[in-house]
């Protein structure tokens, strides 16, 4: 008998089992193994399981499509987390429908959780790319990772930014991880890989389907802190992420622009309705008093930061929003680890930081 | 003895004898006679007057200055107001330290109480000047009276926007009404004052002196519903007008633009504190809901609008947001008065005019 997990992985690899419809069948039946059991006329009585769907659950050769899948993503050097992988975004887990499922490609490191995604029309003017890319570069120099959709326009400028201020930066897809779309992102895709994520719920080999999309969306709110909406129409996808975003309780802000500008009518819309109107990524994490840390030294708010070393700065940093254990905090770290076991203690005295039971640190 | 009318008119002619200082002064000692018959001493023991001042109070041969600054106004066809003339603003009567004497070329109209001042940098960009003269049109159309400063830049075309539109404009100056600035704005002040009016505090002949401003922009907010910034630099004469509105309780508006350009910096601001945002006149309007009524029927909230003929809705207009007796809504009105006096029964009829005693009108 396969395990859950190799059949967790082949119902993903259904196109239309995803989302709520997913979310509504793991509850009634209890497991991927259960739903697999299922009676056809159990699975059609579930809300948006039709006889087509139900059919594809019943004759799926669910053992054999799952570790094939797993073999395929093994070569790639991707990994298959599933919902209750310890590796599995925080974050992502607790919105209403996360993904059974998500590929990743590349690494997330604990700060990840904590950050900011910058999404944005693809049909950018120059306004928007000049802003995107700024705006990537002020979250990468401060340390805060830049999630976003890899798409053209906004999106890829924020990502290029975030790696131009020496930042890390992970890009969610509407597609499957090997199938790179646009293709010309193929390049910066590989970059992203290796100094943050690409991260799918769509199987491998997934074409980059208009309704991918929407979905794809609720992930990049989903494993966020924040959403800063760069450009966008009034009818416009980005739109879409923000109003995921709000369901899922995440902090909105938007960009403003001139109202002549058809790809400002959407954030100017959004500012209009209560979005925080943002002018640099400053802005955006002084609505987050734990990410404000990360802010140059000299404007930094509380006393205490303004005299840190840097290599404090970046430890701090390094440490994120949620408890680490001293392991992981020495792995994440530049420096040796007794040096880094120093700076905790340095950051513990200056009252920045404080230690749990189990050597688990926490800033405070 | 000369009245108190040319008294005020003469008191008003020193040059530092304005705003707070002018208000204290009347309130201490009950008119302008008594201002004039007060010993220097208890002068200068008011805040703001000096020795200098109080030595040009003393020495004012005020029946002479008064009568003859009366008589050159008289000659240019400016009228001169005083505070408790019934032509003078009734908004400006009640901020808190409105001017004593207002000098007018032009005629004010019920309906420019119910004006909305449309401010901004004199450096003005491209797109300021787009959305500047937009705006105004916007207004102008609307038959909602454009209240600016006549100066370079945004006011320059927000009032030719107005005109443009069809509507009605006024000006107010920091200088002389007599003194136009800048002198390339002549014509476009002579088609001010027959389309709405000039209006300033300062003497005939005064020159733009750069502290008249924040005293005109007092009273730019002073006459007017609300007050819009289309662009400002971060320090700027706009922005102290928005502050003044604020502080005379006028409603604030701003435009957006991109933060990467200087002169939306102010504006991208004022919508961080709270301004509202507006893309267009109705924005602005929806937030009044006794000039909603100006917009066009199609878009108007209540069904009663919807079906309203054009003169129905052009005498709604001019009867503006205050109770206007039937010769006044006659005067203003284009029609006939019997025409005029039908209208308003249908009006009546629909329920949005109500007939108070003495054959007042008002809005409903």
């Amino acid at each position: 008998m396969a395990n859950e997990r190799t059949l967790t992985i082949a119902l993903n690899t259904l196109p239309r089992f995803r989302a709520a419809i997913a979310c509504e069948a793991y509850e009634r039946f209890g497991s991927a193994a259960g739903i697999l059991a299922a009676p056809a006329g159990e699975l059609t009585a579930l809300r948006g399981i039709g006889p087509v769907l139900a059919g594809a659950v019943r004759t799926l050769a669910a053992e054999r499509v799952g570790e094939e899948e797993q073999r395929r993503a093994r070569e790639l050097g991707i990994t298959i987390l599933t919902l209750d992988d310890p590796e599995y975004p925080e974050r992502l887990r607790l919105i209403p429908d996360p993904p059974r499922v998500l590929y990743r490609l590349g690494e997330l490191l604990p700060q990840d959780g904590d950050g900011i995604a910058v999404v944005g029309a693809r049909a950018a003017t120059a306004y928007g790319r000049t802003v995107a890319e700024r705006l990537g570069r002020e979250f990468g120099a401060a340390g805060v990772t830049v999630i976003s959709g890899l798409a053209r326009g906004i999106d890829g400028c924020a990502h290029r930014g975030a790696l131009a201020g020496g930042g890390r930066t992970a890009a969610v897809l509407g597609a499957g991880i090997d199938r790179i779309y646009p293709p010309e992102h193929a390049r910066l895709a590989a970059e992203i890989s290796s100094r943050g994520a690409l991260l799918s719920e769509f199987p491998l080999g997934s074409d980059p389907e208009p309704w991918h999309f929407p979905l794809r969306n609720r992930v990049i709110s989903g494993v966020s802190r924040g959403v800063v909406v760069v450009e966008a129409a009034v009818r416009s996808g980005a739109l879409g992420t923000a109003d995921m975003a709000l369901e899922q309780g995440r902090e909105v802000f938007a960009i403003p622009g001139p109202i002549t500008s058809p790809t400002s009518a959407g954030t100017n819309r959004l500012i209009r309705q209560g979005a925080g109107l943002v002018e640099g990524a400053r802005d955006v994490l002084e609505s987050f008093p734990d990410l404000a840390v990360l802010l140059p030294a000299a404007d930094a708010g509380p006393a205490a930061l303004a005299g840190l070393s840097d290599p404090e700065r970046l430890l701090l940093r390094a440490i994120g929003a949620s408890p680490l254990p001293i392991d992981d905090i020495i792995r994440v770290s530049p420096g040796p680890a007794a040096a880094t076991a120093a700076l905790l203690t340095a950051l513990e005295l200056k009252g920045l930081v404080r230690q749990h039971p189990g050597k688990i640190f926490a800033r405070t």
